[in-house]
């Protein structure tokens, strides 16, 4: 069956984000004012071949380590 | 109060996703065979000062719409 298995990967928490910083100060330029604090991360869409959910959840994660996701600088998350 | 609105953006289901089709490659030279489709996008939470609910999603579209997305070529989607 085939899973579609949604990764987010985001900058570590206690890490300085440059691209939301230059996003943020970009949407104040533009007059929106209501945000405080930008983070930026990547969204990856997987369609995975797996025989059960935790399969899929397990080759997504595998995929993340290997390839996707700096373990040093980011954090990932797995949903199915 | 402060809401933490999360934001999809990805690429447009009928465009080539060039950086999706790497991570593939990538992927299939790593031994991740089970995966048949990547597809990559961007993945920004933003710290919003609103009353409701409601007031944070459409400070979150506005923001997706004047900065974080290009509707040519990309799809956002907020959630709080």
């Amino acid at each position: 069956m085939i899973y579609t298995a949604q990764i987010k990967v985001m900058p570590l928490k206690d890490l300085l984000d440059p691209q939301g910083k230059a996003v943020l100060g970009g949407l104040k330029n533009l007059g929106v004012d209501a945000v405080s604090d930008v983070r930026v991360g990547k969204h990856i869409d997987l369609q995975v071949e797996a025989s059960s959910k935790e399969e899929a959840i397990s080759i997504a994660s595998d995929a993340a380590k290997k390839l996707l996701a700096n373990p040093v600088m980011e954090v990932f998350e797995v949903t199915i």
